[in-house]
């Protein structure tokens, strides 16, 4: 079942200070001994593919027009975003950073031939038809698994893991979650449920806390409400948690977690200058607010705060551990790690102003998943 | 020699929102036999011992009574300061976390007795006459160091080893020290240079630079300098200094000192989203601005910011490792550890309104000693 060519979503940053994202075109090899070529199904939109594909642009300035293999989208780049894209000028970055399809040819090891018909997820230059790569980058997922199911099994699932093992790695023996009833928020409680840790889920709204507590959330605390600082005390304390992962990055969702953990961990507790001896932490995974990050720095001296990236987290793992986690993942797909996705659209879809506009929103709630056809 | 009483300074937070600075007279217990009675000459006024002494008052409230052994100085609270004194509400807490005095008496044991007439340095009450103290509790200076050469054993001394031996822990090849022409800052470069790793130090102003450069720091970056930022990135670069420390704690140095270790280490690098990988780390250690730190997230993801805390950092070691971190400050406390003084006042001059204008500005490089005479 030879496949010659693959249209394939890529963003350049080019030297008039834009950034273009089209279509392009690319020849697919046989694969060799090891590998296999995956026909791409499914692929979501992530808010770190929207980093790659618009880098940093103000998208207010999103024009499309007409390209040799169908729209191109361009955007204007601040001096501050051109700057920072400079090590990527004038190279065509294929986009997506996972997504699943199915195994429709491979080479002559019995590894890749032993894939040919699964559903498989990959990562990396998922926007596209086809993609030939090493059978042993695939995740096989159980037979059953449609694509579409398995589109989403790499970044949201391995975070939200990574969330527990962060937590167990460093000694505490409960979290809290911000921006909690994302997709990757009920899978943090789904995980955190199977496996009898407390969880304190932080929302922004009733009806997101409904969705938590309709999952089997015991703690959700939500901002929008007037005793959300007392509640949140009383939930650190019942459970002890004494590290948070935050979404929002700026502002001062941080400096209030620390400042209610060492309120949960002071109730009754006798003077000391310099507050509990207790180590604090709150990672920052996200930027849903840009802008900077508010410390008050009334928590005592033993607190932490910093990045937390997923890339960083697996790295420090051997192949047995992230073998585990994998593995959970493809055997849970349809559980614990099922995703929603509010729209599926075309590549071509991808490029049209309408749906930039919807999907380019990164606070919305809004998921999409690509279907790599051209539409 | 008995000495049946002492007069010493405390601290009392009382109902009224107040909070009053006093002398007190307690008795001086015959020591048992493995204590030694020490005669106190010398202890410095630290911002740390500011902070106890006045409980976050407002210092221009600051009134001056008689009371019956002396002046009785009393300020207000704000509610804040006041909530956040409760634990402490109506205790006479001792004053003085350090100092240095001479062994007077002993008790039968060996071990005390050794300690007759040698100057040792000691913590915590350290503002007054007289202290009754385990034998073991006392660093024993070599024979020839006065008390005042000795008052400053503990604070400065091991906080500058202990940000040497965070840096060694936690990975790091140099390091950034803020408010580096401090007697810390200072200690810290003579630790340095006699240690072989590289010290990037910043300042606020030239003269502090030329400080710095007389004891022989190579890298000095003056932030009233026009070009702080690309001598600092140079410095960072050539050092690879990935950890600092940081005495200011508000504002948005700490955020600048990581934004600059990130420009060290992307140059020349490839594109990559997310940032370097390698970790960069600021602890804030002291809080000379009071505000928020503002943390502007412009290094990637490798990156964290914490609190510093001495007692925290002295509590990780085990008894070897203290002691050999405590034997050096002795053999060196004429040299690497020397601490120099503005001026020397008594207990009594410590109430006096004329000198607590002074010495309570915290971050004038003002650095009072109190020798424990009533005056």
């Amino acid at each position: 079942m030879a496949q010659d060519t693959t249209l394939h979503l890529t963003s350049t940053v080019e030297a008039t200070s834009t950034v273009a994202v089209t279509l392009a075109e690319s020849p697919v090899p046989a694969p060799a001994e090891n590998e296999v070529i995956v026909r791409m199904e499914a692929a979501p939109i992530n808010p770190s593919d929207l980093g790659t594909m618009f880098a940093g642009a103000d998208t207010s300035t999103v024009r499309v027009e007409d390209g040799a293999l169908g729209p191109v989208v361009r955007a204007e780049l601040s001096e501050g975003a051109f700057k920072a894209a400079a090590p990527r000028l004038e190279q065509a970055i294929p986009l997506g950073n996972e997504g699943a399809g199915v195994v429709i040819d491979a080479g002559s090891s019995d590894a890749a031939q032993a894939l040919i018909g699964k559903t498989v997820a990959l990562r990396a230059g998922t926007y596209t038809q086809y993609r030939c790569i090493e059978a042993e980058f695939c995740l096989v997922l159980p037979d059953g698994t449609s694509p579409p199911e398995a589109a989403s099994c790499f970044v949201n699932p391995l975070t939200a893991l990574g969330m527990v093992e962060t937590m167990k790695a460093e000694g505490h023996v409960a979290l809290v979650h911000t921006a909690a009833a994302s997709n990757l928020g009920q899978m943090l409680q789904k995980i955190c449920l199977a496996d009898g840790i407390d969880l304190v889920n932080i929302v922004r709204k009733p009806e997101q806390a409904a969705l938590l507590q309709a999952i089997g959330a015991k703690h959700v605390c939500d901002t929008s409400e007037p005793d959300f600082e007392s509640k949140l005390i009383e939930a650190l304390a019942q459970t002890k948690a004494t590290i948070g992962f935050d979404a929002t990055g700026g502002g001062r969702l941080a400096s209030d977690i620390l400042a209610a953990m060492e309120g949960a961990l002071s109730k009754g507790a006798g003077y000391s200058r310099y507050g509990s001896t207790v180590h604090k932490q709150v990672y920052l995974y996200g930027s849903l607010q840009l802008g900077a990050t508010e410390l008050r720095r009334t928590y005592g001296m033993a607190w932490g705060v910093g990045g937390w990236l997923l890339t960083n987290f697996m790295r420090g793992l051997d192949a047995e551990a992230t073998q585990a986690l994998m593995g959970r993942v493809a055997s849970e797909i349809k559980t614990t790690f099922a995703s929603d996705y509010t729209k599926v659209i075309t590549m071509r879809d991808a490029l049209a102003l309408e749906e930039i506009a919807v999907y380019d929103k990164r606070a919305t709630g809004e998921k999409y998943m690509i279907t790599p056809y051209v539409g």
